[in-house]
């Protein structure tokens, strides 16, 4: 293995699923729903396969999805780009992100990160040969010391990510806290990257695209998934919207990464964005009532709950139950009570920051949530 | 753009496919099939979207398709690889030759290359931040002269990238040639890669794995693409078989470019990979008719034509017909003639070793076929 992927092995979430089905746990470790996406996409999908779209699309994207993509990127965060030349389509949100960094970054550039960081970000930034500058969020409310990020921007620095609504802690970045990181990037002459593919969970307050703010629609890549949009993770839709000469760049070597994905899928992801705002709406308040449902049981156990405003992910501090790693606690778990979660210090470099906290999923049916609820109550 | 994607602006699919589109030209270009893979895969992926295989799979594949890849490997090739540990899926073999790269290439190694070569090889070497070494295959027969080969070995020497059927000249390497690049891998300790996405597409001859030779299978990472085997390129289903050791590695890379890809579309090929002979064989029969379709149309108009003994490319000298630039030639072909190829001196680095040659598909229904043939009259 080369040494830029040294110290990657596997997934958190490879592993957890693993123990998850040896001890036929209920998994609320890694976010992907264990229901469908809606009806309609599924009948576009098949109808595509069916009519014959089954061949390499375009490799940007297939001309109906970038509209859609266009037309739902307006209408819901008011921000107009160009579905021809500034939308690029690709295998999921995880291609864009690693496509971006490898588009973007030389090699000895620095990329600021917040801790904890979906874990594909730092694996992106290391092969892209750039080094991360890490800004730590802190429990319970999971906010960053603005001299920690203005320390953190260098002459070095080439991009800035930024993850809202947030995963693994649930934090919705406020609109201040938007505000300092554009500042800084104007400042600094520094590139965005925006991993918004929770977008439509948001229970408390708003989404606010960083792209929106005063000079940074041109110096922002904004990431977002159809697969998470719509339930249907394994399809692998995701997409970027960035001003042409940015998106040129990400063409580039998307191109030479996957060339295209899903045909098919990406013809019934299109019916997705034009969906009416009521599927968005729905979207989000059942997810609200899946959060409500496990924030509760998650405290009737016993954890702290750290309620998250936005994702299908909400944290909990396991120190009430007498627990103080959570390495610890996620591998006893699966085996001894027949559920399955996530280590929150996999996502920090600094793992003493995160090693009380818990990430658990509430992308899960009801009774699966009451079920997983129901053998918790062991650890009591 | 970052430096590593330097001189890789747009892959000519995507140019002369969009030129193909502009002037409503037969498109012998770009390398998809026209018509449809096998009713019987189609109606799995249909029964597997239905069925709710929708959601992320585990990343290096579904269990049920790494199964039906290590069988297939074995019944064809008489390759045993374990599809646990040995087999990884990918979006396409795009990806796994870009993931392969990534994982296995320091910054400053070289790797061996022909040219002309698949442009995306090209590229993924300079992102991994290797340096290119090449060997040129040269017509009308794309033989090399192994001394070329021996001096392409140098001590930074990481891999060589062996692609039979070969892309773009319809080349299938010899047991003589295959041997010498074996017996060079072994004296010099280098890792192969083998693009065999065209396996069963061998009309002449017999396709040979790289990896059945002595001291190979330990050294040798295998690249093949389900969506070509199944003619479903939009499907993006590819996959690697290498030693659990080089596997992992792979793994490491891939689960950070895209995961997983194409769930419902995994269920279905493994279908695929399970059918008869029968299904081969007749695969094979029907694109060696193709072949000598369009072989004799081209020569009927008075190109020379370099009959290919696989793959589903066919090469011109397009001398006697008065041209001397195959840039100029693809380029003026759609709005002319309408009829889009591909100029292959795109594939040459040394460009004059390729600008006397044009590359036309015939993974194509006899219809378009034929008015290709009829409309390339024009030139004559
Ligand atoms: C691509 S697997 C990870 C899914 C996910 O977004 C998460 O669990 O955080
Ligand atoms: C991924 S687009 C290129 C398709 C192809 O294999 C070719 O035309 O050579």
């Amino acid at each position: 293995m080369t040494s830029r992927l040294q110290g990657f092995g596997t997934t958190i979430f490879a592993e957890m699923t693993q123990l998850a089905m040896q001890h036929g746990a209920v998994n609320l470790g890694q976010g992907f729903p264990d229901f469908e996406g809606p009806e309609f996409i599924k009948r576009a999908a098949i109808e595509a396969i069916e009519s014959g779209h089954n061949q390499y699309c375009r490799t940007h994207g297939l001309p109906v999805l970038n509209a859609a993509i266009a037309e739902h990127q307006r209408r819901f965060w008011g921000l107009d780009y160009d579905p021809d030349s500034e939308i690029t389509v690709y295998a999921g949100a995880t291609e864009a992100i690693y496509a971006t960094l490898a588009a973007l970054c030389e090699v000895g550039d620095e990329v600021i990160l917040f801790e904890p960081y979906y874990d594909s970000y730092r694996a992106s930034v290391a092969m892209a040969g750039a080094h991360e500058r890490l800004v730590t969020l802190r429990g319970p409310d999971f906010s960053f010391d603005p001299e920690q990020l203005r320390a953190a921007f260098t002459p070095k620095t080439r991009a800035i990510l930024v993850n809202t609504p947030h995963n693994p802690t649930g934090k919705v970045y406020s609109r201040a806290e938007l505000e300092l990181i554009a500042q800084l990037c104007v400042e600094h002459d520094v590139l965005a990257i925006t991993d918004e593919v929770y977008e439509h969970l948001v229970f408390d307050g708003e989404h606010l695209c960083l792209a929106s703010l005063p000079g940074m629609r041109e110096r922002t890549v904004v990431i977002s998934s159809a697969g998470k949009t719509f339930s249907f993770t394994g399809w692998k839709i995701g997409h970027t919207c960035a001003p042409a000469d940015i998106s040129r760049a990400l063409r580039s070597a998307h191109q030479f990464i996957t060339f295209c994905n899903g045909t098919p899928f990406q013809v019934a992801m299109a019916q997705g964005y034009r969906a009416p705002d009521e599927y968005f709406d729905t979207f989000r308040s059942e997810y609200r009532a899946r959060r409500d449902k496990l924030c509760a049981g998650l405290a009737e156990v016993g954890l702290e709950v750290l309620t998250p405003a936005g994702t299908y992910f909400v944290q909990t501090d396991i120190r009430p139950l007498g627990f103080d790693d959570d390495f610890e606690f996620c591998r006893m778990l699966p085996a001894k009570v027949g559920v399955a979660a996530i280590p929150t210090s996999a996502f920090y470099a600094n793992r003493e920051a995160g090693k009380h906290l818990v990430r658990w999923a509430f992308c899960k049916t009801d009774p699966v949530l009451e079920e997983g609820i129901r053998r918790l109550q062991q650890l009591k």
